[in-house]
């Protein structure tokens, strides 16, 4: 596309990137984004929330209205703490979830991606250990490497992040004399695996942290999305020890996240700390983005849409359970989701190979379970999110996956 | 607002902040924020826009039409490539100012301050020396900080930075054995100071550079607002040398700054790398605020709107200089700005002083000379932002800031 060609002097200027940019990976979803706008493909790659359920024409009312009676604020310059509206609705949306926090705990932000980031910039220094689940998001890993911060996994099972190990890996890194900031975990309805933390190991898992004086990052774009609506959300590791998590909230899972709107809640003075960071970043959150979620959000249909989108959520997971059954029940183990956009797909024994491009032959794609690891290691395994695809194609997209996967 | 008392143990998690947050400070126009929303003050500290020029309702319709017509995709994940019509008129916005480029050296971004962020992030270790001018923009200040680099401010007088002063500098920092990543610049209606780089120096500059193997960052959000319409808008130091000049635009001051919509052009590779770096911070800039960018700014209305904003700063800058010359005539020396949003107000032999807090007593807010220096050395100047105040308005401020400073 460049009309440019590279100039010789080219290569010396690469010379001129910092230290830290050979850590620069692209995270294996985002590139594989216009493959997964390819009709044919059935993308089982990207974790998007189905958006048909909005119902037609609603934000576009939203945006109308508030832009014509608010137009010149919302498209002025705004606030780096964020708009009022946003910071009250989380200190509702945190209540739900068992946090009882003041608004000045609340830092909203451009999505809570930017959060990942501003964590990582204000907590560690280059060479510093963070611990993270075996496996673990896939784009916390390009911020983490960003900072040259060394990623060690931690094992989990059906029931998460096991805290005595937790406990074991802080001891030995400190040990080794490297410094410990920070556990990084999706305790519910993780990413990649679907798997949550029970309560007795939450309540454990922050009294390892908090002896040790690590801060607990709660990622949690999820919470919301449980399939057994009876029990309630489920309590945020916050709620355990505000003082000890930063909890990272979205609006991109119950609502937008083309709009890109999250926020971090954490202790006031970490808060303060945030929004200078934010602000060197960010200068501020879009607002009409902000608006838009405060507006959607707090309307009496929100929890309506809310409902059904989980209630598709369930039926695309147990699609996908379904198929996983048919079409690699001897083949494969699984994990089962209890909310939230993902399973893990292990194939014990198999030698997966470049599954990403095979699945690709297919018409299938993938994230590669490799992917979830900082250290590159192979895995037997791949990440499958039905989320965003109807349960039909749900299950076309398992049967291209079997086709995909080499034999034993 | 925190309804938590501090712990105990809240200052152990003090300590664990990383070494480069000590670094992170406030922008004092940040911090001023809310003061600048007080009626009773007239703010000529922040560089606002002026938004009465657009028609009322325009955005509105733009939004409501683009949501009815495309919500789910808008409303979807995009991609961190930024929309092609986005990268198509930034195309078209760089012809106008002599540089050709092609689709592919263009980065879309949430404003351009994350570019600032993200080529610190690329290019500077810690340690590392980059130039920038004396006085330079506050905002970079913050983001230089956070990757513990270190200012060294150079000369400017009516035509700009000294290239002759640039490459002492570089010359002198390398042999005390520093990196020199790049020089940072806005060459054009400078922040704080208004003056532009004059053409020969801009040759000079880019030479100086480009023989050294020094990037240029040319932060140009204010390239389009030349109160001399005759001669056309400025050259980028981009078009004189495209392989060592990273030029970051930006819609904030010729649309909105609401939305949070920049760019990035820079050599292929160096683009390639940016989108990395940026999905792992924002995954991809709001696809509504992208698509209200492109519509706005693709309509006739556009330039007319435009035109009418640049009329008002020009205005308004005459104002600021009528007023100085009324009531500082005999104590201040100022620039004379040919675009743009600021003055810069020198007070010889004059010590300032809390001239900011004085300012607010007066009933103005300006920003004192002093946070335009990494090294928080003392000032005999301000920055005067006139772009978001009406004449009258900006008269009645000059003459607050005329009681605010203190005899010689």
């Amino acid at each position: 596309m460049s009309r440019h060609q590279p100039s010789p002097t080219a290569s010396s200027t690469d010379t001129g990137f910092a230290t830290r940019s050979k850590e620069f990976r692209p995270s294996p979803v985002r590139a594989v984004f216009e493959t997964a706008l390819d009709p044919s493909v059935v993308s089982l790659a990207g974790g998007n929330p189905d958006l048909s359920t909005l119902p037609e024409g609603s934000v576009a009312q939203l945006a109308s209205s508030l832009l014509s009676e608010r137009g010149p604020e919302i498209l002025q310059y705004g606030s780096g703490a964020g708009i009022d509206g946003l910071r009250e609705l989380v200190v509702e949306l945190m209540a739900r979830r068992g946090s009882s926090i003041g608004s000045g705990e609340v830092q909203p932000l451009a999505g809570s991606q930017v959060g990942l980031d501003l964590v990582t910039k204000l907590y560690c220094n280059p060479g510093d250990v963070i611990l993270a689940e075996d496996p673990t998001y896939v784009g916390a890993l390009g911020v983490f490497g960003s900072y040259e911060v060394q990623v060690r996994h931690v094992n989990i099972d059906q029931d998460g992040l096991d805290p005595e190990a937790v406990a074991h890996a802080i001891d030995a890194a400190r040990a080794q004399g490297h410094r410990v900031p920070f556990v990084y975990t999706v305790p519910t309805h993780q990413n990649p695996t679907g798997v949550t933390l029970s309560p007795e190991r939450r309540r454990a898992l922050v009294e390892v942290c908090a002896a040790r004086g690590v801060m607990i990052i709660e990622d949690d774009p999820y919470g919301l999305l449980d399939f057994e609506r009876t029990t309630g959300p489920v309590a945020t590791l916050h709620s355990m020890a505000p003082e000890h998590v930063i909890h990272l909230g979205s609006a991109s899972k119950i609502f937008s996240p083309g709009l890109r709107v999250g926020w971090a809640v954490a202790p006031a003075h970490v808060r303060a700390r945030m929004q200078i960071a934010a602000e060197a970043v960010l200068v501020h959150p879009s607002v009409l983005s902000q608006e838009l979620v405060v507006t959607w959000l707090g309307s009496p249909q929100w929890t309506t849409v809310l409902d059904r989108s989980v209630e598709f959520y369930r039926e695309r997971a147990q699609a996908t359970t379904a198929a996983l059954q048919e079409h690699l029940g001897d083949r494969a183990e699984w994990t089962d989701p209890k909310g939230g956009f993902f399973t893990w797909v292990r194939f014990p024994g198999v030698e997966l190979g470049d599954i990403l491009n095979r699945g690709i032959q297919e018409g299938v794609l993938i994230v590669p379970g490799a992917a979830c690891y900082a250290d590159g290691r192979s895995s037997d395994a791949v990440r499958v999110a039905y989320s965003g695809v109807s349960p039909y194609r749900v299950a076309e997209g398992i049967r291209r996956l079997a086709r995909a996967v080499p034999a034993r």
